[in-house]
């Protein structure tokens, strides 16, 4: 043992140190399994001090450090590099929620707890968190904050930027910040908060946070719908609002070849219509209002099914089913959120998380759709996305039976060919997955010098060692 | 004329140039009168280009930069030092509205525009720019954004912050960050729009933004109601928000005292109610469901004339006045909007612009006057601000007949023992007006090290030769 790692021991114990390679392994690969890093240890603090104490024993030592939370991120953001120079912080065990406030609607969490949980809690109180992901089971509130988490009620609440009120933040100093604030106003300096949430642990070390919470639904309808193209999900989207009385929650959008892998991949799943589709949008709406019975009152359910009859008089439906309970409702969603899921099983596929204004979502498609055809005619494209906030999954999977190698070969031009259309619709080539480290050159060619130059000023003020997340998001050499 | 002034007036024009004293004067104190600042030129730029053009001349020459919008500011952020070595950079030119998407729901405008302008364009174009404050008709959106202003209905639609997704920055490098995105989603690196939010100028300079647009609101529901006390208001709002079904938009406060001083010093002002009472609440709801004709529909003001029946039952309200026209309503709003115009009237008075929890609005009431009472027993203490988001405008009056610099012995001590209250009911010593230069020291005081450390660093990294606004937020010469 060397003397860095009993210095380590000293401080977290021997429950808070893997360093065996079979149980470092899992800290040392993305969920994808792009990356495969090396790390002198996992470390894994159960108190905020001892992430403070950890985080100076790295700067004495000149140790770079990976924070990690559930692990599930898409761009090996919480990966290590593969020279094994760098420790990963695991904040797994810090996974206490520390208060739940229902009459200020706000819950303090510490940084390693699992969305789900948080989303239980919530519940349990009366009470909703309303951030949601397909990843929300073992994901951890840490990582969501770090990487700005999107998900699929972005529409109504916001991203996870918008559902915190304050932090508690380890510095590359190793000093705690307490910014655990419950206000909804507060103009005292410069905005710390929105600087460390989604900057995916460069600047410091999210170990607690103030969560915002809403009023629990208390009348939800969900349906599942064909839809004739995506211009018909747009429309559909937008007669939507008047006709729930603002209550859309999530209306996503996916093509058939993604509901077909799931049906081949997910066992279980089964397709609600009868007949097969090009397009299917999920369709839910929430109200805080509960369901009354009475001859004058209508609930969100009935009022959907108009809404969708009248739709349908229109052409922007083609057929839809709507979950008359919440098992229904529940094998709806498993559809859409088993796609990334069922990616992965079926084999090598190359992700491309953008972001359009909603109106341009039709046409971005269309020219995206062709433009990838081109640079590899047998590519089986795979788009899906949060319709109400202009994010697409724009996913391509290898034509079948191509091994991985052969078919990143073409990753590079293919994604160069979907990133090109995004700039032009003056869209974001990283909506909601952040940049880790398979997105920095992207980001440093698509961006301008000044915003470049702005970023690395900030990162080498807080980080002047450069000992957090080294190499994710920018590269600092340049 | 000096090597300087000629090169600025190379850039700007004669008419982007201000250099005589009485032209100049308006631009070098504060609407307060607190603050008389001295300047090398009023600088006017015309455009985004000039602006930077001025920066770098400025740069060259060392000479430091107060941005300036409708200069309404409460903290003197906008005026200049009295040495007289620093340029007003003045933005009321750059008036234009760029753009208005009314089917992306959002507005691309120049920093100079009036806010009451952006807010009638909106309601132009049949949508909402929610921000809405008292010197609307003279404060400019790039002050807005630079001082995230609040305002009055902040708890349906949030801070400016809230309310923007891109903006254009002039750096402290005289380069224009070209951050005009009007994406929902766009996880790409550091936050550094909401870093420039709020930073009063010091990081640079906003020059143009996308601002969010909501639908117009086509039923609107307006009372001035007499309360018994703030705990009554804060229960009043706490059950308005189920029975408006989520429509509260504005929840303000009012001790009478400051009522009284309204209706002294605004010709037309009228009480709404016929007896006294020592408390009001002025409590909008809005929607944008239109109200309909027939037995089964009931619109706001009928919902909140039946909601005001049952509080009146419960005793959390004395007297009620439902507006029963626009202009009543706006009578009743200007009882709130001439609060500040009144107390300056009236004579000196130190504001204390505050936020707690909601729920701590009482105790921190009751706590709070009892303090500046004890501090100088003949002070007049007028309370009031918004209950739905925490924040009041715990200002005192200086006794009757009194002059500014007797009542100003007590200041200090007057505002240490509100501000240590504040602290001690985890609230901000600045809710929405800021820091500017008048709450350097308080800040520096309630803040941690490490908190102050943080924001330094940034400054430092930003603006290097100290150029930008200096001196407002932070003393750096610690």
């Amino acid at each position: 043992m060397t003397d860095f790692i009993s210095k380590l021991q000293a401080i977290v114990g021997e429950r808070g140190l893997i360093l065996d390679e079979p149980g470092k392994h899992p800290y040392l690969t993305d969920w994808r399994e792009n990356y495969l890093g090396a790390a002198l240890a996992v470390v894994r603090p159960a108190t905020t001090e001892e992430v403070a104490a950890v985080v100076k024993l790295c700067i004495a030592e000149k140790v770079a450090i990976v924070p990690q939370g559930g692990n599930t991120g898409m761009m090996g953001g919480g990966t290590p590099h593969p020279q094994g120079r760098e420790i990963v912080l695991s904040l797994n065990r810090m996974n206490r929620i520390v208060e739940v406030d229902t009459i200020g609607y706000t819950m303090t969490v510490e940084a390693g707890v699992v969305l789900k949980i948080i989303q239980e809690t919530a519940a349990q109180h009366d009470r909703l968190f309303p951030l949601s992901l397909a990843a929300e089971g073992s994901c951890t509130i840490g990582g969501n904050l770090s990487t700005n988490a999107g998900g699929v009620q972005v529409l109504h609440y916001g991203n996870a930027r918008q559902l915190v009120l304050g932090l508690e933040v380890v510095t590359p100093q190793g000093e705690v910040w307490n910014g655990l604030r419950a206000l909804k106003k507060d103009n005292t300096g410069y905005d710390l908060r929105d600087l460390y949430l989604g900057a995916e642990g460069t600047l410091g070390i999210i170990t607690k946070a103030v969560l915002k919470l809403w009023p629990k639904p208390k009348d939800i309808a969900t349906s599942w719908i064909a839809v004739p193209s995506p211009e018909a999900a747009v429309a559909l989207l937008s007669g939507a609002h008047a006709a729930s009385e603002d209550n859309v929650t999530s209306c996503e959008l996916m093509a058939r070849q993604g509901v077909d892998l799931v049906l081949q991949h997910i066992p279980g799943s089964a397709d609600p219509l009868s007949e097969r589709h090009d397009w299917y949008v999920l369709l839910e709406w929430s109200s805080t209002r509960p369901r009354r019975a009475g001859a004058n009152e209508t609930g969100l359910l009935e009022k959907m099914e108009a809404y969708l009859g009248e739709a349908m008089e229109q052409g922007l439906v083609l057929d839809a089913a709507l979950a008359q309970n919440e098992a229904q409702a529940k094998a709806f969603w498993a559809l859409r959120e088993n796609h990334s899921e069922s990616q992965k099983r079926e084999g090598p596929s190359i992700k491309h998380d953008i972001s359009v204004s909603v109106s341009k979502i039709p046409a971005f498609m269309s020219e995206g759709l062709t433009a990838m055809k081109k640079v590899l005619p047998e590519c089986r494209p795979v788009p899906f996305g949060h319709v109400g906030d202009g994010n697409l999954h724009f996913n391509c999977q290898a034509p079948a039976g191509w091994d991985k190698p052969r078919f990143m070969a073409h990753a590079h031009d293919i994604s160069t060919a979907v990133y090109d259309i995004v700039v032009r619709y003056g869209g974001s080539i990283s909506a909601e997955h952040g940049i880790g480290q398979m997105k920095v050159e992207e980001l440093a060619h698509y961006r301008s010098k000044i915003e470049l130059d702005t970023m690395r000023a900030i990162k080498r003020a807080l980080d002047p060692q450069n000992l957090m997340n080294p190499g994710k998001i920018l590269d600092l050499s340049v």
